[in-house]
């Protein structure tokens, strides 16, 4: 069984995507972000970094396997159950490389742009408002090319890059209106928010 | 062969390691980014989001094979030559998990730390002078575990942090000297820094 540490967050909503849409059993433990149980010294030893998302598979070839970062979970899982992710070969990588600059260029940088947008920090902000647009006006750009992320086919990067769009849509509507509103963007959006594994991970709450 | 479009960067320095470790022939081609190279429209095929470093393998397995993002760049080579990333099991995904927290966290935030060095923005400078402290502590506590970031096997992981170290400890010296100083980052340091290839690629140069 996977036990799968997360929050109500973008980085927290992928693997709960990737684990409905393969339709795996899985038990979600919360972790308060807002509450600091990142903190916790149980939480620290699956996640030295403090931060969520998190796994375990108990199941794992040649013992119980513990795994941070959410791109290495949603890789981690898509070879595992040979789904989303060709095994090899050009689409392999373009899903690769799409799914590494979700997390070193869109995540960062719109996290940031969250961050400052709550700050008396005009410089910061106009950086952070700066790049996040270029970044989603590139991810349009790769999206007038192809159906999804890395071509064809509905990925690993498609999960990655759809829940911080969706953050950003939510949260930095105004300071991103015209990257959010590209054509490309807004057709892929629909697109992968009519998937119901999509909406439930979207959706997700801890119990109580 | 492997034609490699790169520059004397951190992100840039970690695939020319690589390919030196590994003995593989492949041709270097710089892409002055001081000088607004990274943006000609020959180079934006290869690497839409405008950033270094870009490979070409026209012996991939289906025909020529492009790729952008470091992280993609390195799990590629490290997959199709079978060293310094373990096939499957709990070794292959300990060095995921690291590279991709350096992909997600060390490097933009370094990065971010770098430029905000440069300007004149206590708030922002404060932040990632924290944060860049804190990600460097999470590494000294994980190289207290083990020899090398991913376990007793010198991988990937290693070469990805490497450069970003190297870079903090020569421009970021200043703000991060505490983190910097710590005992296990220092011995990691000199352990990785004493492999020819690293040294060589730490002192790549375009020619001419
Ligand atoms: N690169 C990491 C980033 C993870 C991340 O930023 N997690 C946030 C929530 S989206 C978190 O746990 N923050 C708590 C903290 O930093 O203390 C990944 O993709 O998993
Ligand atoms: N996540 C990317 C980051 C690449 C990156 O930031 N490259 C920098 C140099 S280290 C660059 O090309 N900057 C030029 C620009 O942004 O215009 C990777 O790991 O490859």
């Amino acid at each position: 069984m996977i036990t799968l540490h997360t929050w109500t967050t973008p980085n927290g909503r992928k693997p709960i995507i990737l684990l409905e849409e393969l339709g795996v059993p899985y038990e979600a433990v919360p972790v308060d972000i807002g509450n600091g149980e990142q903190f916790q010294s149980e939480f620290l030893k699956l996640s030295p970094n403090n931060k969520i998302p998190a796994i375990v598979d108990d199941e794992a070839d040649g013992g119980p396997l513990s795994l941070f970062e959410s791109g290495a979970i949603l890789t981690y899982l898509a070879d595992k159950y040979g789904k989303f992710l060709a095994p090899s070969g050009a689409a392999r990588w373009q899903a690769m490389q799409w799914l590494h600059w979700q997390i070193g260029g869109l995540g960062p940088m719109l996290g940031q742009l969250g961050f400052f947008s709550k700050q008396d920090d005009a410089f910061a902000l106009e950086r952070f408002v700066t790049e996040g647009g270029r970044l989603l006006t590139v991810l349009d750009t790769q999206l007038s090319k192809s159906e999804y992320v890395a071509g064809d086919d509905y990925t690993i990067a498609d999960i990655a890059c759809y829940t911080w769009v969706m953050a950003a849509s939510e949260r930095l509507q105004e300071p991103l209106a015209d990257a959010l509103g590209k054509p490309n963007l807004q057709r892929w959006l629909a697109l992968v928010g009519a998937r119901p594994a999509v909406q439930k991970g979207m959706r997700w709450k801890p119990r109580g």
